[in-house]
């Protein structure tokens, strides 16, 4: 860590790892299937933690993450946004490297498909259960109905069942209201499987980081996905996904400003390296955390001092009285970001505490 | 253009010229220098653009950032963000390459640049004329005085004057606004001219692209240095920096989802493309503009259709009723971020209307 010059993404293996292995026993006394979602670490490296307790199914949320992961060994991938047809050739290399999941929510994409894969891939639909971005609507069976039917009369796409991203819990706080969407988004998911079991084989995959992380039962389910969970971040905790030491990635950033009259310190590392994403805290944005670097890792959040606000290259931290002492320009500063995906696809690749490197999809 | 088939960044070159072009008159009326600000575009083929009509000298906002384009034969650069003294190693390299200015606001900084400093270099001092990031308040009489006084002791440092971001025309609306912010930076600025020129060499960098795209007179000034303006986006045009025709890039994404009851569409195309930064427009962020895509570029925005939400790979548009028709699964669409620096930042390369393509420093 003293060999930290520039804005680097510090992931704690013995963090990072325990988190891997509650979820997994999430999993096993649930007697379903775990296929994480790799889009927030897009770090082979780190996929091998998986694959060391026993994972061997995996989601991604583009074709190149795909592809990149079926290069490192990765056998079984669904790739969890809607089919872009324009992009058949290199979904087509990619059912040569692994077996692979698609989701098709149109006939006119299920058209396509069927004419152009050079092979069969399996098919889950996506089920708007209330956040609504893609997918069809839960209620709309006509619509479930003919992409269904679409499906089975395909000689390339064998369906699989239904998938939902119950995204929507990303704007809830605490266990009360994640439990309400859960339940919601269980009970619909079931609803359907009910309607169209008869007809179709249809497994339910489910699961994202907020919910896997609260709660404890998934009936019906046959496949949880979630992948924020393998770090956690700053809108984890505030929502209660995690403990603050449950966070496994921070951001160590050089300060290279300081000014004592307004209690702040600039560090470099802005926009570039944290996103723009923010948690908000009564009238506040905070773009994230301080925490107490120690000689191997970090210790606790250092209450009242956040970074509240990012322009390309710099953050500004304002601190409290106390601490105004304690950080100088030259000092390297702890920040849990406010949302770990943007900022680690950002970062493109990791230190350790371990003093080890792992490496990203983009570097 | 036709062969994209996933989130592509596209310059317009014959726009893009016009924008340097623009810029370079304005700098020549005004017998100034200009430094632009290579951070937006952050590609060495893009910089040949500039050295075409004469350009000599570039401003950078990271060492890393330097050092690349010292790679590529330019011998003039300022390093526009405060030192990083952690980063020493790295700075002797690039002074190595080219002639290299450092922003250096504090005397320790500056102890610690005079003692491991291998070679000389020019420095500017940071002036706050209204942006509180870094830089001295501009009526902090005592600490310019005194970070004057190290900078003249110094053996390796050689002062080259004041240079201040007027950051805060980018909360700015309108030229009256702009002008207002424009007018007091340069009297601060020229007000401390005055003051130390008499016992030291003060020349004033000056000019975010706000002021320098609106405002003709930079009295006292002796260098401009904006970077947005080679492209400028959504924000620039809200603010009124530019004209919609004179937006020289767009983002070109293909539709993955549509819902014809909600009048939206959804692109691959998310915050790992276009970043969380947004404009506001009465209750609504809007992350990007849609224009209508033509043969061999882009035409008119298409008003009331915008990118109004992004996730990590999703943008959910906002489309009207009567272009609802017009935009169907496996389509391409064109799109005007809100914030191009962040975008490219993300985008790490370029494709041209004339189908070629530019390179970036990750990429």
């Amino acid at each position: 860590m003293s060999e930290i010059t520039s804005p680097t993404l510090l992931v704690d293996p013995r963090i990072c790892k325990k988190n891997i292995a509650r979820m997994c026993e999430k999993v096993s006394a649930n007697n379903i299937k775990f296929s994480p979602h790799f889009k927030t670490h897009q770090s082979s490296d780190i996929g091998e933690w998986f694959r060391e307790v026993g994972i061997h199914s995996i989601t991604v949320s583009s074709v190149d993450m795909g592809l990149y992961f079926a290069n490192h060994q990765w056998k079984d991938i669904t790739v969890a946004v809607p089919v872009n047809i324009l992009e058949i050739d290199k979904i087509n290399k990619l059912t040569e490297a692994a077996k692979i999941t698609l989701m098709v929510n149109f006939p006119e994409v299920a058209r396509v498909l069927e004419t152009r894969l050079t092979n069969e891939v399996d098919v889950i639909i996506e089920i708007d259960t209330g956040y609504p971005r893609t997918g069809i609507k839960y209620d709309d069976f006509v619509a479930i109905a003919n992409i269904l039917e679409c499906i089975k009369v395909s000689e390339k796409l064998s369906l699989k069942g239904f998938y939902s991203h119950a995204g929507h819990t990303y704007d809830a706080m605490g266990k009360d209201e994640i439990s309400t969407i859960h339940g919601n988004s269980i009970r619909m998911l079931n609803s359907l499987k009910d309607k169209f079991s008869a007809q179709y084989p249809i497994q339910l995959s489910y699961g994202d980081t907020p919910s896997c992380s609260m709660m404890n039962e998934f009936p019906g389910i046959d496949e949880i996905r979630p992948g924020n969970f393998v770090f956690y971040d700053l809108m984890q905790q505030y929502i209660g996904s995690c403990k603050f030491e449950e966070i496994s990635a921070i951001m160590v950033c050089p300060v290279i400003s300081k000014n004592t009259q307004r209690s702040e310190v600039v560090v470099h590392g802005g926009a570039v390296h944290f996103s723009k994403d923010f948690v908000v805290k009564g009238n506040s944005r905070i773009f994230g955390q301080i925490v107490r670097l120690e000689q191997n890792g970090w210790g606790e959040e250092i209450k009242g001092c956040i970074l509240k606000s990012v322009s390309q290259e710099h953050g500004i931290i304002s601190i409290t009285n106390e601490e105004l002492d304690s950080i100088q320009i030259g000092d390297l500063v702890g920040i849990v970001p406010a949302h770990i995906c943007l900022c680690a696809d950002l970062m493109r690749g990791y230190q350790t505490t371990e003093d080890g490197i792992l490496n990203h999809i983009l570097n």
